[in-house]
């Protein structure tokens, strides 16, 4: 198991966690994506290592930014 | 058709407003609903007039707090 951490800026209420965290959830071996709204931080745990742009991507297909923490 | 106008409070970005816009919609007899998400300005347009209890009841289940405008 891999455990990945970003910091994503811009989510504002519970439906911006919902929408990062299904995004997130969607990319190929991710076992569980948590998502804190108010440091925006969020914690990926996946199979095997992901890749960054992999997360980043899906995070801006949500709508927000992110960056490696 | 009747336009009925309320303040929604609680709404902190576009996934706020599409609820409310989906939850007001609902009601039976609602033809439109605009949220501005700034203002919190939300105006109703319906066949017949509404009951401020179930426009307030549809933005409680929403997840936020509405007042005749």
């Amino acid at each position: 198991m891999t455990t990945s951490t970003y910091t994503v800026t811009g989510m504002t209420c519970g439906h911006c966690v919902s929408a990062v965290r299904e995004e997130v959830g969607r990319i190929p071996g991710v076992e569980s994506v948590d998502v804190d709204l108010t440091s925006g931080r969020v914690v990926v745990e996946s199979a095997a290592p992901l890749t960054d742009s992999d997360v980043l991507a899906a995070v801006d297909e949500a709508g927000y930014e992110a960056v490696p923490a």
